[in-house]
């Protein structure tokens, strides 16, 4: 199923930049619209002051390039646009292009749940200029968001130590797709769950739920709530506790329990929402245990992230089960990736590559030029060093890397390790060649990918600095390329 | 014209937490469905540590309501969802009457564009229980995001004083709609026009732009980057500067100017991307005043938010134009306006309403209990306070107003102010009685509005906080109401 296609009526051609179309009509004005382009996709730093990030969003990149055209009412709009002198701002015969446009790109990719790190390119796309061009802004809203859920909810679940963490974000999201999108990354990363039922359909995704304090307001007092829940939903038991008193909220909940007992049927747990979670999940569980109810889940939300977990952790908290929403779902902290989208090289027809280089006055926003791939070598099932490298240039055996933000650290590449390509072909010629795990795939991979790391690249306060660098080679065209830019060689 | 039909396939009825729906069972199950409820949708505190909020989404929440109904293969979904046992969660009677639902709801909103703060009802929703309680996820994610954004786009605007706010997020937003319900929310925020092309096709909002880095390094130098430019796109000049040193590329922007001046078009501006933009705006407005580029304006960007915006103007900087992307279309510091959705009274057939209280071990998680309205009033032409009140009780004249998290804080409504009802009705038993203003109109009427407030209540730091309180009766209730559920009478 092409997910994007069954939740959007409307064409996605024109969810982007307007300066993507009206540098598209230049290029084409120009006669370089089918010059030949290498574009990569990547972030600039981890997110989360965090040691690492996992990569998500390429299923529905996919989808996306694999549908996109230019609808007719897109081209009607485009065509009513104006310049600063009132006339129009594209002529027809572009606009006639932009329609029958047919696209050729090759795109490569990392797949999704694999543990990335910055500057490495996450996406890369090769082909005319004119097209690499107008993909830009939608592929970066499509990675950049999936990818940092999908990293929060790995730092998420990595606090919860292997116990299940629900994404319940859907009521502060960023809109209709902050929820859809989020739900989708959020399971990747390693979510065991979802409240959104839009979601759950689409992605097939696990949904959860049973109920809120309207429930519960809606009758007498809570005892008589709780029995009538269970009543109702015998086999989705369990109960919010704290709407009027967590702790006799939990003996009423007990009292429910007996009841569902005796009808063969089982108490599956208690909800705490407010309150001091770590105090209130011990008592809980104390009562849960002195009444047999040993199996019965203390399942806590409330603002919780990552963070708030490993302390409620230390603390001895009694807590089976996390709900986490909004720090989730938008992210919190840190509501954006800083994903960016740069030329890497062009070449005119049958020319030779021009590798590329965007100057900046700051560093960190200096590109890296070439046709990028990335190699992750790993010794005994542990990654230990990625190498970006050109590949024109190609990958000297034992080279060594240099980190792009500090030339001084660098690292001589294993001679005898194994090495993963992370780039995979994904698009070629506009033809999708790659099929996609399901999500549940790319879950278990994240996973299992995490494993591959040591946990000092995991954890959350000043974790270790994976190493990645620049080939040698690449690290040396670059600092050319910036010499001869700023015209001091 | 359907907004939210034009953009979407899917129904948008499981767009929800499954807890509305195993909640909507239950009401269902216990003969509670058609009990008429009022539930009201209100924010804890300002955003941004700010004094106001804009209030936005109406218009989409209107199209959701109307549009809103169960698909054939989403009651599909939901027949497949299995509890605990492994049987089924729903009965198909129940499932049948979800796909025959015909909703009866009357509501009652504040329009887009007011300005509102914590506590006041911006929605509320009369009529079955059921059929309240469905609503609930899908309303917070629309109100809650767009009243973020709108509010961030004020501020924005406000620190800009009257200059251009462009808004171009998409890139960085939380996926599709994170970007599309932002650049909404933005434009009727105060922001005069977006990047994101297709929003401004759904929503009539001018959309900007011109080239990216990209175009800059796809040609051999600045210079000829730039003329390719200004030939295909005469009319839409601005030129990005910062490829390689941003005072060379305003000096190259100006040889550009002078040749478009000569074919009868204008250098209509600059755009600054990276560096001191403070330093590099004074620098680049002197070049082109003295060349006589007096009109050519100054465009910044490179995460800007109000607050370096304010920072920039105190400095002295020269722009005109302000782009801002990432922080006000991920609203960054504070990514989720704590909206919620709570019952504030009940009635059985032919009963009398009894009024709902939540309470909590957290004071500022107790619910406001009654069917409610809001008055705000205004003495020549400034607004001085609002007054929320219970529709049964009413609002006595020259009562005292109580601030809920402070309730010694009161004040006293003036005998002889002007006064003005902020919600309005909406939809009556289901149907719409409300024709929502334009976008454009919308924005008007937030610009307007601010101006009623006084500059304390706008301001960034400390803002004052503006009067709203309980009227005197509705607080004696909910106070009543507490000690009657806690037990202590």
């Amino acid at each position: 199923m092409n997910t994007l296609r069954a939740i959007y009526k409307t064409s996605l051609a024109l969810l982007t930049d307007l300066y993507q179309i009206t540098m598209a009509y230049g290029y084409w004005k120009q006669g370089l619209a089918e010059h030949e382009a290498v574009f990569h996709l990547f972030f600039r730093s981890n997110p989360f002051k965090g040691g690492y990030a996992i990569c998500a969003g390429l299923a529905t990149a996919i989808e996306y390039l694999q549908d996109l055209a230019f609808s007719d009412d897109d081209i009607e709009y485009l065509a009513s646009l104006t310049g600063s002198d009132e006339k129009p701002l594209f002529e027809t015969a572009f606009l006639d292009y932009l329609k029958g446009l047919s696209f050729s790109f090759d795109v490569d990719a990392i797949e999704e749940g694999t543990v990335v790190f910055p500057q490495e390119p996450l996406l890369r796309i090769k082909g005319p200029l004119l097209q690499c061009q107008l993909l830009e802004t939608t592929l970066l809203n499509i990675i950049n968001f999936q990818t940092l859920i999908a990293t929060r909810a790995a730092r998420i679940c990595y606090a919860a130590k292997g116990e299940p963490v629900l994404e319940f974000g859907l009521r502060r999201a960023q809109g209709f797709d902050g929820g859809l999108a989020a739900s989708r990354a959020a399971y990747l990363g390693g979510c065991a769950a979802t409240s959104n039922v839009l979601a759950g359909k689409l992605y097939h995704i696990p949904v959860r739920g049973t109920h809120a304090h309207s429930w519960i307001m809606s009758f007498d007092n809570e005892l008589d709530a709780f029995k009538a829940y269970a009543d109702a939903l015998p086999n989705n038991s369990i109960f919010l506790v704290d709407t009027y008193n967590s702790i006799e909220g939990t003996k009423h909940a007990i009292q429910i329990g007996e009841l569902l007992k005796r009808r063969g049927h089982s108490l599956a747990g208690i909800r705490l929402d407010s309150g001091d979670l770590a105090y209130l999940s011990i008592e809980a569980r104390r009562l849960l245990d002195e009444a047999g109810f040993h199996d019965t889940a203390i399942l806590a939300s409330n603002d919780l992230d990552e963070h708030i977990i490993a302390d409620l952790k230390a603390q001895g908290a009694k807590i089976n089960v996390w709900g986490v929403g909004t720090r989730l779902a938008t992210a919190f902290e840190q509501p954006a990736l800083n994903g960016i989208y740069k030329l890497g090289a062009l070449r005119k027809p049958k020319g030779l590559w021009e590798y590329k280089i965007k100057l900046s006055e700051q560093a960190i926003k200096v590109t890296t030029p070439g046709l990028l791939r990335v190699r992750r070598f790993i010794d005994k099932g542990r990654a230990i060093a990625d190498a970006i490298y050109d590949e024109n240039l190609g990958l000297k055996a034992n080279a060594f890397i240099v980190d792009p933000r500090d030339i001084t650290r660098r690292k001589r590449l294993p001679k005898h390790a194994e090495d993963i390509e992370l780039l995979v072909p994904i698009f070629r010629q506009g033809k999708r060649v790659y099929q996609p795990p399901t999500l549940q795939q790319s879950r278990e991979k994240a996973l299992n990918e995490l494993q591959r790391f040591h946990i000092t690249t995991l954890r959350f306060l000043n974790p270790h600095e994976y190493p990645v660098g620049l080939e040698e080679q690449l690290h040396e065209l670059k600092t050319q390329l910036i010499l001869q830019a700023r015209d001091i060689r």
